[in-house]
């Protein structure tokens, strides 16, 4: 999932990696997402299986990737002009992204994936822009912040009868600037 | 899951369930997860599949039902004479268990039960019986300690390249006993 980052907009591969997301778009609305298979993509997208195997690794691993990729179209976080504002905006609209339908097909996607664990290099690429922000500010780190604000988040939605409030989220956050 | 606990232990309701348990092990012996089904359990056990439906709801909850009786056989959490040592203590454990094989085919079930939420009710529990040993002490509350300590332990492993580090899993601990 990593990869995506190094690519050049507008390069060949960055058009190979789009015709695939289309592809997979695409038959999603066609098909139920339990029948769709690598070689069916490929098919549509042009390319041939190898090619989604050498950049994704597996299915699941590109399924994640497209529900991540259409999950946050505009990239940047929120700057709302302070350290907390930012985080908080960002952090409620994890919230109600992941509590979504699509979010939650993501985080099953995710851990579907033979590396769940490169998924987690997104969130931290959102969260070390927010705090490259604020060079001047003290801030827990990116390891904190979602120890103590993204990990309550996504154990709710998963195991928990209903979601985080937004307060708890809020003092969670808190309590992680406090450190 | 909550089930479980308003069992008389010996009573008919529990030698049905042991014996639907039994049948589970047995079977996931032979053969594997993804193939049972619950007349097949049902079968094997002795009952009709509709006492399996009323009681569990699903296969998938059945089965996280019989992985947590499994990884939790003696039930009382370790008493070490002070509120943050069986915290952590009870803390280290679970970390182990859920890194385990084990561990994860539960976490797996539990997502596919149709009531996830319900089982976030065992930790509690366990958490609730050593905050009681200390009544006088002030504690972070059932709901902060899941949020600081257990997500982010569950969120790693599901998520992250390595499980969380013993020391951070601590200075968590630490971080909620200070609230």
């Amino acid at each position: 999932m990593a990869i995506k980052e190094g690519l050049r907009p507008g390069g060949r591969s960055a058009r190979v990696q789009e015709s695939i997301h289309s592809a997979v778009r695409a038959l999603l609305q066609e098909q139920d997402r339990a029948t769709l298979t690598v070689p069916q993509i490929a098919a549509r997208a042009g390319v041939t299986p190898s090619t989604i195997y050498r950049r994704w690794g597996d299915l699941p691993a590109l399924l994640a990737d497209v529900a991540i990729a259409r999950m946050r179209p505009d990239g940047e976080p929120a700057d709302t002009g302070s350290l907390r504002g930012d985080l908080r905006a960002w952090a409620e609209q994890y919230l109600d992204e992941m509590s979504s339908e699509p979010g939650r097909n993501m985080m099953r996607d995710i851990q579907a994936c033979a590396t769940p664990g490169h998924c987690v290099g997104i969130i931290s690429g959102q969260l070390q822009i927010i705090l490259d922000r604020y060079p001047d500010e003290s801030n827990p780190g990116i390891e904190r912040l979602i120890n103590l604000v993204v990990a309550p988040t996504v154990f709710r939605i998963l195991f928990a009868t209903a979601p985080l409030e937004v307060e708890e989220l809020y003092r969670l956050l808190d309590i992680a600037l406090a450190q």
